[in-house]
């Protein structure tokens, strides 16, 4: 684990959209179909149009193939997003993508719970299965069963 | 997005119906299914025969085709029903069309939970997915899971 | 809707077992399959053989066919049972099978869940779909998925 | 014990006002001051002017003198006001009043808090202390406390 | 009772400040000190400066004298803000003191919860105690104590 | 119901295991299939081992054939395993087995939840469908789905 | 602490009130008021007219003087409740006044929250302060701050 | 109000540390003591030391005298701590000072609950009442009574 | 059973990776498939890059085959990783593959719960089907189906 | 506060109580009274006469006079204990001597929360005030008020 940047060490900070500080390092058990899930409340970013600060809870699962994302590296990527503007819905799906860009996984999901904003709230969902296989069937699975009993809302 | 003309901009409130104020704009991830759910707490009609006020939080999902509906014209949208009398099981059908003519989603569900009049409260619920593609298979399936884990309601 | 006879006029209570004081009205949406739920904390009835009041929340789903239940007459209806005695059981088989009488619903359920008695509570669940359609394999489905997270119940 | 008519025999129940079933026996620690509280959810009555079922729970608490309040006899007494008419405010004040008169408590208090009618509910709470007693004043100032925090109310 | 106008009886919905429609009826226990709760979760008035739907739960209480306030009326009552314009802190201090002009009562005190906006809510609470009583006193005493266990809010 | 002879009648309690305590009666509606719960939050019983009191909560569904089981008889079963030794496992196992014995029910489920000792809790779950019919089926797709979203533990 | 006999030595159990098995060891904080609050959930006694088993949570807190309670001792004498016959009430004021022969403590307090009977239930609460002290003045202040803030009790 | 530079016309955010964009304006009720609380769940500051966002819920109280602090201001202040470095501790102190200076109110209080770090969360509390006044007792008297009953934390 | 060595006897810690300290015991109903579930809110393990204590939930189930883990050694063996470097991944895994070891289930699923660190948390699950029997289809189906409806988390 | 040694210093963690890791720092706000709370879900220890571990959460209040503790600092304190065996009451009485010989604060307390053994949990509470100064009267007057609304707990 020799080439981990970030964890263990001394750590600088940019809130700007920063893919690049995203890590990776080899799955131990590659033979293995399992969940790895990340509850991240402290993602904020700023709306594109007004410039206001938006606050989400994310919540991001997947299914590894050769490679896991460093907790410490995902870490600094959600803070990269604290001065950078982008729509809810956008978030949610770039967050997604530059994840397969770096883990290339079987399986991923994000979803993301947003404060809201004139008394509504938005929460996006996007998932991805790689192609060809018994995972892009489960992405469709799970798209189709998502939400099912959703949190009850009163904005208190 | 120079079309839009509510976000970022002085508002006026019409407490009347008033399904022109919806506004869409473009998909930037076509390709991709992904969820968008809003959560409306602060949604309220009349009644159509007693002209009583009723109050309900709509949760509100769909899967985007080429359009998303704005969120700050959704919003002056659902205040329009302040003034109006609807039944409540015509209010969630009502939202859920006109959503379908600005957007053409692929799946769209509402779900309406009203607060009890007479000691009884109604939550209606109604889906659609485009007729011969995969998505009215699903809104069969949605339609089937539907609340299968019921809240548990005492009224307080 | 001129025939509705309790919606917006006074009301006489009957605290005996009235299921004539039901009644229905026009599915303006007979095209489209849509939940209608009651959440109905207040129901209470007598044990047959005691004599002991008991006390229920009842909630009933159902996807209408060309009528709907008028929710005040239902409120009437449930309120009937106030000096009725019957089993558990009992009341929600006779409360599906009247609501199937006057509606004849694409499909419908009804549990109820009972305050304890002797440090026991009982919750019983029936449904039904219209036979040789597919809401009669939606009622199979149902039945088989019924209640698996079930709520954490204490006495207290 | 052998004068309680009511703990361990059949039990005959009475759906109008009946302030004579209550019982009550010989408090073992007279020389104590002791708190009991009776927690009743299953509270019923009628409104006197529409004859409309309402619903609460009463929390009623005590420090006894020289009697106790049999549990069971609290019991049939509740459930007498099933169908009795009476106002909120009443029913709370008859409840403390009966109870006074059967155990000459050193304190005793009751609160009501009784499900919504059109969107409101109420929650009336009375108390009293000894006259010329430290009980006097325990009155005074639990009525100065009461419900400083009060329970989160939405009607759901 | 015969001079109530609206309990049992059709109902006009004015939905402009109406501090008229309040009605009081006499208090039958005025020897005696008690509260009186209403919990009214379906409160919502308009921005005086943006024209804005907030909506609030407001909290009420009072200890009554010669007279209550009957509850059908202060529903109404509270329905005509709903299209009035007013802020926050002016709600409940009017609320207070109509109720007072009504009434007066040995104390009274209303607390609003409002739904936030901008990610902010504001909770306004005014008391009042009859000038030169020990009411006053104790409005004092409960000034002092208010709010000492916030409830957890976090816009969700 | 004349065979029945618990309810409503004087009762002896016995605190060893007594499966012959049990009754039923007739299933009014064996066309239908249909739920019957019950929820049992005072189980206790020995560990064979240490003798140490063990307690649990237990959830107990079945669809009933041609009997349902008398609930007051079930209290009393439930109650004999008070000064009973068995494993956790077994209890829910004997349990199970002495209610298949007693109704011949078309399907049966039973989940015990019990207290921690050492820091763990142990929560078993058996079922059961008629061999050769769909409820057998029915089991395994039960099974399947089991505590698909466990309740938080905290040990508190 | 070598004459403590139960805790790390193997068991026996004994389920007939036994409150010799109380055993204290002495204080080393003696100079300093500290609170030991032990929260009990498993406590069941029977009813001395029915025989009936009884369940309850018991909540106990003392502040020591030259003596504290071995918990593993406690916890058997609680147990040995499990077979003996006395009314809430009395069990409260039992485990009280054992503790105070044990220990002779500065303060100390017991509440029961039994589980419903009849829709009932029934919470004692018991205190004391050594006489002539200032423990004695603040048993009678938390006498009358007692349980200002009570729970939702929904017998659910 | 025509002086209020901030509600209802467009926004322009700093993320640097801005006392000078808080405003007030004139309470309409300085003859009574009242309440106004903000709620404000989207506090985010830096850690002065690593650089590393912090996250707080912040919930502010005070009792006006002459003026009030406008909302929109308020939301744009705390905003301003968005990229600005500085302790826990600090940000609460800071936060009352400068409202102090803004509205020299009668009685304020500010606090802070974070997000943990390292396992461990921080909640700071500052109050102040006018020197020389009856508010300064009740500063003493509610730091005095500061977080009785503390809320629940486990980290999730 | 007389070959368990740890319950109800003497134990001894070691808090270093033990698997052998795992027992098992023989399954009386082999015939049946049945859950065994534990609940483990205990866990603590080292990080192996930082040294730092980590804190989790785990969430332990499994069909027996022909043997059951002894509970007892169960506590012991989790207790073993108290001073043990593993990443929170491979504790899961590890622990599934111990318990196949030792046992040989039909089908086993590890859940843990990580406190948050740096703002994060993670929540690996791992589970398993016995190879070429429908038990490791019930594997893929669960895996399809985990965890679809989220706990909230927001780090408090 | 470059006499900091841990805060953003790269940490070795010792599991064997080291109250010399503790460090304080300059409050720059001595002139105002403050809370600062901790809340510590992490914290375990060893029972030191069986060796197992327990587990708290610690709850650590105080208001500071001249010097606050450092909060990287805390947490490597009480990550010490990990491995130390001490009584739960001692561990509370410990961590709050520690703390008083380093800040010498004006008030402090520290309430721990232990999971259950043997089915019952102890919490002790400990608090402090300097001896002369309106603090130790402050002290007295929150041991008189303490846990006046217990927490709800059923070790689930
Ligand atoms: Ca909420
Ligand atoms: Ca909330
Ligand atoms: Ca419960
Ligand atoms: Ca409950
Ligand atoms: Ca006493
Ligand atoms: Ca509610
Ligand atoms: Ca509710
Ligand atoms: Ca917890
Ligand atoms: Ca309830
Ligand atoms: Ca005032
Ligand atoms: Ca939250
Ligand atoms: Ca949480
Ligand atoms: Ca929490
Ligand atoms: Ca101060
Ligand atoms: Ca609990
Ligand atoms: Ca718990």
């Amino acid at each position: 684990m020799s080439e981990l940047k970030h964890l263990g060490n001394e750590t600088n900070y940019d809130f700007n959209y920063r893919p690049d500080v995203l890590e990776s390092f080899d799955n131990k058990h590659p033979e293995n179909d399992y969940w790895v899930k990340f509850n991240c409340p402290e993602f904020t970013s700023l709306c594109p149009i007004t410039g206001q600060p938006d606050f989400a809870t994310i919540y991001l699962s997947y299914i590894p193939d050769e490679k896991l994302v460093e907790s410490k590296s995902l870490k600094l990527y959600l803070f990269s997003f604290r001065n950078h503007g982008a729509f809810h819905e956008d978030c949610i799906n770039i967050i997604m993508k530059d994840l397969i860009a770096l883990m290339n996984p079987k399986y991923i999901e994000v979803w993301g719970k947003f404060l809201p904003r004139g008394g509504l709230s938005i929460d996006p969902f996007s998932n991805y299965g790689k192609p060809g296989t018994k995972y892009e069937e489960m992405a469709w699975f799970r798209m189709q069963n998502h939400d099912l009993n959703p949190e009850k809302i009163d904005n208190r």
